[in-house]
């Protein structure tokens, strides 16, 4: 908290948000690469040390949610109308959580091996994660960035949908293998549905943010 | 958009959200067509054929929500509370989403067959969209049809009830047959349980409905 | 209702919201011994049992909440901010939701037993009910209370985390054991999966009455 009263200080009130939200999106930035990470270890113990630090970042984005809260609370005049910043706020903090839950899901169930569509579903979801920072950092000189905050949100919503596909061929194709081990199947089936679910709450972020854009066109 | 520009000329300005809602609601009757004749197809290229059509409404739902949107944004006297029209819009949307993922669960899971309580199930919640289509009619008069549609939502509600208790059912039924194909097993169940969450959701329709009438009781 | 118009003339109108939120804690607190009970019997015959009454609970906070919500809509001035208030009602609704959603997957699978750690984890979420309502109950003097307040929420919390344990390594187990019977694995996890989802939720109550409590520091 201290550092929000040198804020006060040196910074004009209305842009004390941005550097909050800055820190949100590159925290879940950096959330998003430990989970491209555990998609590519195999041990027990590499997968909860990378899980541990996963949990570390989701704490952080807890402090930081609440500090953006207490800011929104206290201050008179927001950059965007206060419940779109909240909003907004509460969308990033989701896909966090979900990368956490997603990553205790792997230490969960144990699975022998996370098959290569893990990989390829993360780095969709690492890269939905710098387009969001990418579209949090523009928010900044909102007006003149209209066009390209929307194309960020666009392309966000691409990959959203390249991830469905990459989700259905998945279930489709465990469900069809000759002597699938059950137990594996459910494990895969489990964590893959809350990574998929994960990149379907990086659209929403997408979606907080237009919300705000569109107030602007 | 542009019927947008159309409106605004002939339509005072109060009423252009009653067509909206209107839209919506049909809408959302169409996807639950589309998914009673999922449950009564078997080869894999009509089931596919079905979820684009299910796919084709849910996008053009996300167009009519987003319209309803800017709308509550740019308009100053609303019909209903603002939060409540929100709501109530999202309610809509929602079920035409879950409407949407239970028709991708089947085309992910590929089940072999579709026991005659997915049939069941779907009429049910086509059902709950015309009680749906009938309630949000009555809005536009909502005074002199407080009764109605009070009691269009209590149908509602005993339709979810008697959706859980299909579900129930259903759910005891598979786990209990001998010999079971567990892997067909999980498909049902999956796909049920999205089936059974679409008419949930329906049923918040109706209680978004209510929080707008109970404040002219 | 007819209490409603009792209150109105007795009690201060700002005063009518305690009594309405110490019910619903009371109701919740209820609804989470019965939940604990459920792990206790074993004939169907008995849960069923359990499940009804748990029902009966689950609609009476129904009915409480419309109450809320209700006296929030016709009340000029609030104790706390309206949104606040509402997210607390909702809030604790959503706790006996789930308990109720946990009792009915009991009904539905069947499971042959529910092994010892349903019960360890439904003793925390009555414990979390148990703190819920001391909370709310000093919300009526919000001023005086702040630090308490704000350790039972972190008390709450650090339930949450132990909940967490439990539901981890009950999936790891379930899933190491050798000649599992896939069905009822199934079962448990299915219903071991929502009872843990409730006690999320019990901890979420915790964040809204932080959210209010906050506003007073």
């Amino acid at each position: 908290m201290k550092w929000n009263t040198i804020f006060r200080k040196f910074i004009p009130k209305e842009d004390k948000f941005f550097p909050i939200l800055g820190d949100m999106s590159s925290n879940l930035l950096a959330g998003s690469e430990y989970a491209v990470k555990l998609t590519q270890v195999s041990t027990f113990e590499e997968r909860r040390e990378i899980q541990k630090t996963i949990k570390v970042l989701e704490t952080k984005g807890d402090g930081l949610i609440g500090f953006l809260y207490k800011e929104l609370n206290d201050t008179f005049i927001t950059p965007f109308d206060r419940e779109d910043m909240h909003e907004l706020g509460e969308s990033i903090d989701n896909v966090l959580d979900r990368i956490n839950s997603t990553s205790k899901r792997v230490i969960m169930y144990q699975p022998k091996e996370l098959p290569e569509q893990f990989f390829k579903m993360s780095k969709i979801l690492n890269e939905q994660c710098k387009l969001l920072q990418m579209a949090i950092e523009k928010l900044r000189s909102v007006h003149k960035n209209l066009k390209s905050i929307k194309e960020l949100c666009d392309h966000l919503h691409f990959l959203e949908n390249q991830a469905d596909d990459i989700y259905e061929n998945f279930i489709t194709d465990i469900f069809k293998k000759q002597d699938q081990d059950i137990l594996e199947l459910i494990k895969e089936k489990e964590i893959m549905q809350e990574l998929e679910r994960t990149t379907d709450y990086a659209d929403n972020v997408g979606k907080s943010i237009k919300t705000i854009v569109v107030k602007y066109a």
